[in-house]
């Protein structure tokens, strides 16, 4: 199948000691500081085949992060500008919707056929963060389009445990076109929640809030907010059209921070409360 | 003025001992162990003038509680059935809202004119709990329309810091006497807010809930359900008319416990996924 | 090996129908609904060996934990009263400690000759409420001493990452007879932490604090109440023994709840201020 | 009465206009931007007498804070460098105990010839944030010691309810002169205590933490996480004399951040826990 392939040079800076893992593994934890000289290509590469407790997915859809480009942005000497777990050769890409096409035997709880979505972050179930259910913090762990083949393909292999049906949003959009759109977006929506919801502690109904910035992690949050009962959501950002885009999605104001001042704006709009409402 | 005036004997049931507090200010803690052949009229009583720190009220609505109707309610031997804070003879009422008329000298956060309702309770500031910033347990309480004057009336008389504006309401409604209608619901709402926001630590956008009960509480419930950003509510009422509000207020369903079973419901509206994502 | 194996007999109450997963597997959810006429023998069983991610232990100490002896407990019609999770036949025990003695080829976090207590919860990995990080909701749970074999016994066999090591206690103790005393206790502490901690928040170091019941459990919590900076801790219990354990492991007071009114105690030992400082 | 007065000129920087309730009330919001030319003298000022809610205290011990230190310390200019609320002239210090000499009619709750320390933040009670009970936001706030008179002096007037009962305290300790000694830290405590429980949530029994730097709030912070059940406390600090007191106050080790990498040693001191239990 055509894949793109992206690939660097394994060349540790001075001073940056890989640990033992990492070069046994070739997985570096700080991406920036080992890899050289990225390049990336459409490729041929091997059409996957599930093992027992994996999936196939056909791609519909796949998005362009913000980390996928710093894979190629580099500094002066020639490394890659992305600080975090990476190993290539690698298929890039991890925000991406599809259908099952094949299943592992001992997998039951997704189908041939089904519209699904991936979790990219896969833990090893056994290591002492996993035993003490902090799956994120896994010694081991991978990320599919960061150490493992992402969705730059016509296929993609996933554990089955990362893959996410997504058939229950089929009622709420009017084609499969935008059912795809969806499923794609769910992972950058994932971020927004869990820095929003856990990680923040959410907000309460009712909530004066402010967005700085509206890309898509700033815009995703302004939906989210708009879902978590948040009475007033004031965004600042510098392009116009991405202002635009953030009353679309539901914010009461948008402003251009070098414009007017921030403390203004927000003493205006929330009547004054601001200063205590936004804690 | 015009008011109704509830009043009852003080008549300890054998074994309730008043405390020396209770004696003295005649605030029954325990009503239901206390108060007698409770009756209430229309009476005539003074019109109130505010203190420095007051504000007077002309009223527009008043709501009627289940803790009214409590008053009046009487067991076997007599006694209300209301098991709280309560001082006769007092004006009924704490559901309310109106217009202010007056204001002490003191009073800057209010002006004559505006719509407002009211905070019910009336802490010292000065006891031990007020001191640690829990006035709820203040031990000096008041309650208005419990053991202070309340809002069966033409005017009422409150402290300023428990009076609040309802004029940025106005944009949300078509007409004044609406309006007032959503002034006089603060009250229960906020008993709702208290319960779902700060008791049980609100719930996460997209999470699966379940009322029992679709009175007012059960009913202020599902709007707050809703705007917490909910995924789905499921209300269970034995009332086919409550059950039909439930789902003009945005229940996504309503059932009659005394026909389905409640558990069965629950696995079907949320694919199984009751039992965990009810926690 | 010998072992002491608890076995009853499947025999589902009337109106209970076990569920397909329930005939397939022969565990039962709700063991007081099906198994019946319950005996136990010292038994001589085959000694485990360990899977490729397993380990064996050799036992040290086995505690008794009332969910064991509802095991025996029955009904007027013979069901016993324990209402979980069951699998029969299986050697009961899973308050233990003992000594790694084989470990399988994929184990790399324990070693032979440590320390160990079990953790006997043991989760599946791909189920739903695993994937999204619940696995105490684990749809395929098995539990050590309830469906599988537990520690009555000379050797046991759990899952690797079911086992952690005690071998950092070893400085706070005099012997390993001490050490392995501690290693069963780990179990029912690990019950009070997730009540208290988890479940209900924690304590803030000062809190007056409150124990029904000075049974095992209760002993614990008042243990784990003064490792949380607990500043007053009252016991309440009918047994005299347990009263002076209780004040053994921390309690400031224990009182007996048949003697002396708890609203008298609680007032009385916290100045007055029981009321609000123990919510 | 001999008192010890700060006094500097109201000389707003060019750039800062002071609101009008700056200027009308002369408490700087922003200290380091309107107070230039500090000096501080022993003066003879009126011994203070009661309000009707105040009380009088006889000093027993004083405190000296960074914040008070910012008042003298100058920029290239002549500004404080303190940035905080301030109205000058006003007697310093807001680390305090004493004995009570003198009560207002009203005030029930505190004794003459208690012993007390005092809470520095004084509420108005009617501001919007303090009638949504978040005092802390006061919009009329005053401090003991910034914005009203403190204690480096023989006397202080306080509202009674900013006045705190120290005599249980007195069976924890040897002397009265101890019993002063902990007063006087009771302020520096609760902005730790605030800090660490309420503002960051507090720290779960068997934590691992780490303090950085082991100045006064740095020590107080090893007792209170001692206090809360912290299982390993680990200091960095600069100071060899810091860190030795740093072990007196608890902690399990106390580092040189210049000698060594704090990574190392949290790797170390932690069996490499440390990067996932610190969170």
């Amino acid at each position: 199948m055509k894949a793109f392939v992206i690939d660097a040079t394994w060349d540790p800076r001075p001073g940056y000691r890989p640990s033992p893992v990492e070069m046994e593994t070739r997985k570096a934890l700080i991406g920036s500081s080992v890899w050289r000289h990225p390049h990336g290509a459409f490729t041929d590469v091997d059409t996957p085949h599930p093992g027992p407790d994996d999936v196939v997915i056909k791609l519909q859809r796949v998005g362009f992060c913000g980390s996928d480009l710093h894979f190629f942005d580099t500094d002066g000497e020639g490394y890659i500008t992305y600080p975090g777990l990476t190993r290539f050769p690698t298929i890039l890409g991890h925000e991406l919707s599809g259908d099952v096409v094949e299943i592992g035997k001992n997998v039951s709880h997704i189908r041939v056929g089904e519209p699904v979505t991936i979790e990219d972050m896969v833990r090893c179930g056994h290591c002492y963060p996993c035993r003490i259910n902090q799956p994120i913090h896994c010694e081991n762990l991978d990320e599919i389009g960061f150490s493992l083949n992402g969705g730059f393909a016509e296929y993609i292999l996933v554990p089955a445990r990362n893959c996410w049906s997504i058939a229950t949003l089929q009622s709420r959009v009017a084609t499969d076109s935008a059912l795809y759109d969806f499923g794609a977006m769910v992972e950058p929506f994932t971020v927004v929640y869990n820095a929003l919801v856990h990680g923040a502690g959410g907000v309460k109904p009712g909530a004066y809030t402010i967005v700085h910035g509206a890309g898509p992690i700033g815009l995703a949050s302004v939906a989210m907010l708009r879902a978590c009962g948040a009475a007033k959501i004031i965004v600042f950002e510098v392009s116009a059209g991405r202002r635009a885009l953030a009353v679309e999605m539901g914010a009461d104001a948008a402003h251009d921070p070098t414009q007017q001042a921030v403390d203004e704006v927000v003493m205006g709009e929330t009547h004054g409360l601001g200063a205590y409402l936004l804690i």
